[in-house]
């Protein structure tokens, strides 16, 4: 049995502090917010991310970094993008020996484009990275934390840490498969929010399941070819990383991707939509970065494009429908 | 304009029929049932399958099978697998010149394992074979009477046969891709159907979105897997007449072969839950088909195998999920 220490007191970060801990490891969290520091360690509940559900009492929380970083060898990351950066520098400055980090966010970093495992390696210095790996899947926190049965995709450049995820993690409702494409299964996760939102916005317009089906698909295709030219392997996109995810997230109401993109649907402003959600959206700063990604590698990607323009320029949606619609004759 | 001639009167049949009659082409449908016949001549309604949908006017319906055969060539086969080859041979004895057949069957033959488009060339004569295609995708009639945006893609040996189909169902709410693997898009037409019923007996049990999302997954693997073998381009299961069709069967209420699965996951027999359906549940068929398929081939089908299992040698669908679940550690 080992230590852990989950960074981040999220949705995901608390389901899978819960799988650790039922697998028998002892397991610090992480948070900046008291209130739910003091909430896991007297009431073994996060009821700002999981109302109801009831965690191991094992599992303690703390906002003392450095009481964080000496509880174990391995951290799971479970941060926003847009956050991880600045934690991994704090972490990697307070560091004397090596660690192994396992991150489950899904996200691209705007401007520079890197995926979070790259995010990663800038901030940890060589000499404290013991190794990266990330784990991604259809798994919606709220159903495993009830036990759900649920499967992800393991990866890492290093074997090693692919192994190790799946030792640490894998039960009789959590099956995970270890994955050597980590570039495909990192953007797989992060890309797959921008065809979500998407999918909502149909959705909130109106529209059936063949709309949707088509949207899922074409949105597949354009992100595997987005994908491909960043290096990764095509085939993950078909795998749990890829369409696992991207169906899970394109089509529960547990989605915040898609909540947001049902709002959009049903004519609420961009402000009006992210004012009524409790969370980080990753789809939204993930379609900039994307958008601006395809531009700069000539890449067709009308989907991505069509969500853009009523993300930040303001286009109705009916007219990006249209838009999509309206395309000459093709081939698959 | 052209006349083209349907033969089927059930749901999907009924609404291309309708498109068709939309784009401006003189419809014939051809039906056993002379209540279904003579309510779409008197009423314009098929309340039997699509209930409520008011049929273009223009669209006339026949039982005699002379009159079916003169009035087009052209014909879209809109008939059950299990039909399928009996109506044709019935066609051919009639014929005297080439017709074009476009089929929109999602089957597997039992006892062959033949393709529909397979069985079709059994059935007419080579002098009387213009050409051979299919129509396939994420497609509920429900929604495609209705004029809610659909994709579906259209294959055949023959470029000129996909082309023609493009070209006469095409329209501002139905876009048409064509595909050149003719053998893809008929099996993940067929395949899919399984997975279809599977996803359903899971949700009847009780189990998440995550579930639902990973049996989709590695239900695409092992259907591609097979394709594969059976001389299908393994990427056109990515696209439309693959995982677009499995998405909307598995995830929809329209679905006949999700809602069979349903009633199993809930505890009903086949039979009784047979006996609830109104219409024909392709993945039946087509599960005891590809299970001997798979078998004589040595493919690694696990779903597959689980749901023959429930199907076919009553055994309890919470041990095969178990089954499942319980494999050892792998690699994606």
């Amino acid at each position: 049995m080992s230590n852990i220490t989950v960074f981040g007191t999220g949705s995901f970060g608390t389901a899978l502090a819960n799988v650790l801990a039922e697998n028998g490891h002892q397991v610090l969290m992480w948070g900046k917010n008291k209130n739910t520091v003091q909430e896991i360690n007297e009431e073994h509940l996060n009821t700002k991310y999981l109302k109801n559900a009831q965690l191991e009492t094992s599992i303690t929380a703390t906002h003392d970094i450095n009481a964080a970083i000496t509880h174990a060898d391995v951290y799971l990351m479970a941060l926003p993008t847009k956050a991880m950066r600045e934690v991994a520098n704090e972490i990697d400055s307070h560091l004397t020996t090596q660690k192994i980090f396992i991150h489950v966010a899904k996200g691209i970093e705007n401007d520079t484009y890197k995926r979070v495992s790259e995010m990663l390696e800038d901030s940890i210095s060589e000499e404290h990275n013991g190794g990266i790996g990330v784990l991604s899947g259809p798994s919606h926190a709220e159903e495993v934390v009830i036990k759900q049965p649920t499967t992800v995709a393991a990866s890492s450049k290093s074997p090693e840490v692919s192994k190790l995820a799946q030792d640490l993690f894998m039960n009789d409702y959590l099956r995970v498969y270890t994955n050597d494409d980590l570039v495909g299964v990192e953007l797989g996760g992060a890309l797959k929010n921008i065809i979500a939102v998407a999918s909502g916005v149909i959705s909130g317009m109106g529209f059936g399941d063949n709309a949707k089906a088509a949207l899922m698909t074409r949105g597949l295709a354009e992100i595997s070819r987005l994908g491909e030219k960043l290096g990764a392997d095509p085939l993950t996109f078909l795998g749990l990383g890829g369409i696992g995810d991207l169906i899970v997230t394109c089509t529960s109401t547990h989605s915040r991707n898609y909540t947001l993109g049902y709002k959009l649907g049903e004519g609420k402003s961009l402000d009006k939509a992210l004012e009524e959600m409790n969370m980080v959206v990753e789809g939204v700063y993930t379609t900039k970065s994307v958008y601006n990604l395809a531009e700069a590698h000539n890449i067709e990607m009308p989907i991505t494009t069509a969500l853009y323009k009523v993300l930040f320029e303001d286009q109705p949606v009916d007219e990006s429908v249209k838009d999509l619609m309206g395309r000459g004759k093709k081939s698959e």
